[in-house]
């Protein structure tokens, strides 16, 4: 935990020095707004723990780090407008405080400063780091028009799911872990290793979502119970269950996952009875462990400290348990 | 001419290689679409034609040349939705065919599409390459930005008016001779002159493209005359007839450019007498000739062949003779 505080704190510093307000401030003000409203910044701490647990000064990494949650920030912006939300981790989505204008331009500016952070490298270690970062930034609108595809789709299975919250998260951070072994010169083996690591735990991750948006605690989960029920998001256990369930009940999912009630009390009711009955609750589970499974069998490859991977375990368990 | 067609050719061989429809189909098809749509490629030809005046096979420039193509492509699509425009080229604009996710998703993965195909490039040439895209694409933005704040700004000088035009057009222009000048391993020396001669030139024809909105040939053009004004667009004629006039023709503009009337045949004469008796119309052929001028002298310190330089001004003035 402590160790955490320490890549927060030296990424908190670097962002205040590079992300600033200049002119034209219409352009540059948004993207310092979204910045600073904080989140968990999973991803820069990801790259900065794995270029520090290759005995590489972590601090070196920075840059890499700041690119990831400039186009992590730079997604959520484009991502807002889509979804229409006028709210952000509290706070109104840059698109409301201002207008469609600034959330589409600040954007833009924002995915072209995390590319110009690579500059901070030589040569091969900007061309390893910015063709990570595009062939994974290629991805994620690919899984973000995936999703926006699955809204009016009905056969989506669960291989399709899968893939999409890989491209829409996994790989993202798959990319942060591979930067910092990029940064500390590891072995194209070790890149690869923690790039394997990062994926597969962002899967588990998004997966506990999906679960935790059915059966999760109010207190710690941080979101609306149901949320996805209510906006008829069809997640892995909505689509799990559809597929398990007789007639009679895939009925009854289509039609509550076509309505929009006021009180959605009695729906979410509905529905997480089906999910269980039809086992999707419980396969959702065992995909979470297999998940998580696959990563720590990955983290065992890494030719790392043990300490240090007794360390990066207890970060992927804080993160499914959403205490970091 | 023939030189021309020739770039051209081996483009259009280049892009219909690259950009190919993929799955998920609705991000992939309006890139296509909108390269398909055509234009003047006046970008890439720029990069093939520098590098092959720098005795360099311009086919080496196709990855470069491309890059900016998309580029300047991905910024039309998000400036069609942010100014709701409704048509591009004739054609449907991307955001009115699809939607706004469309336009917003896929101008996204165009950007990044631009920077991956810099990856053609060994490590320093694409830091190089890579380098001059980000500075450039941020100017782009940071020109857009001071477009938008204009036009709710009123005392934007002459200074500002061109800085504007300077990021948003000319500085790409800029780029695109660069890249060719950077891909032939030519000196420093000539990277920056090839950049301050596309430059120049592009303030001189955007400088053009405000005086032949007011008094263009309609067959030629290309575009309709007086839409800056119909628009109530502030151009280089506007602001220095603004700074030159007496009260009362001030007060005449401010109130014409507060309307938008259905007929505008009277609202563009009074402008049009306005713009000739305050010396504005003067001043912009002035300035439109400063530019070419200047241009046409950086030209002479470059170091290629005098055949070569000879076709280059000739493209130039042909590009300002709306004849590319």
């Amino acid at each position: 935990m402590l160790e955490i505080e320490k890549y927060n704190k030296a990424l908190q510093v670097y962002l205040s020095e590079v992300v600033t307000i200049k002119e034209p401030i219409q352009l540059y003000e948004p993207i310092k707004y979204i910045v600073s409203l904080g989140g968990k910044r999973i991803r820069p701490v990801l790259t900065l723990m794995s270029c520090d647990f290759f005995e590489t000064d972590f601090k070196k990494a920075l840059p890499a780090a700041l690119a990831l949650e400039l186009f992590h920030n730079f997604s959520l912006i484009h991502d807002d407008i889509m979804d229409e939300a006028p709210l952000r981790r509290g706070k109104e989505t840059v698109h409301q405080k201002g207008d469609l204008n600034t959330g589409i331009l600040s954007g833009d500016a924002m995915l072209i400063l995390a590319y110009q952070l690579f500059e901070e490298y030589e040569s091969e270690m900007f061309r390893d780091l910015a063709k990570l970062f595009s062939k994974t930034a290629l991805q994620v609108c690919e899984g973000q028009q995936y999703d926006v595809d699955f809204e009016t789709k009905n056969d989506v299975t669960i291989f399709d799911y899968i893939k999409m919250i890989d491209y829409k998260t996994a790989v993202l951070l798959g990319a942060s872990m591979k930067m910092g072994a990029i940064v500390a010169n590891a072995s194209e083996e070790c890149r690869t290793h923690s790039y394997e690591f990062g994926r597969n735990l962002g899967i588990a991750f998004q997966l506990q979502d999906d679960y935790l948006d059915c059966f999760g605690n109010p207190e710690t989960f941080g979101k609306q119970i149901g949320g996805d029920i209510i906006a008829n998001k069809k997640n892995f256990l909505y689509i799990k269950a559809f597929q398990n369930s007789n007639k009679r009940d895939k009925e009854i999912l289509e039609k509550l996952f076509s309505e929009k009630p006021k009180d959605s009390t009695n729906k979410i009711n509905v529905l997480l009875d089906i999910y269980k009955k039809s086992g999707a609750t419980e396969e959702a589970l065992n995909e979470i462990s297999n998940y998580t499974r696959k990563a720590n069998e990955i983290l065992k490859e890494l030719e790392i400290s043990e300490e240090n991977k007794k360390a990066l375990l207890s970060f992927g368990e804080k993160l499914m348990n959403r205490k970091v």
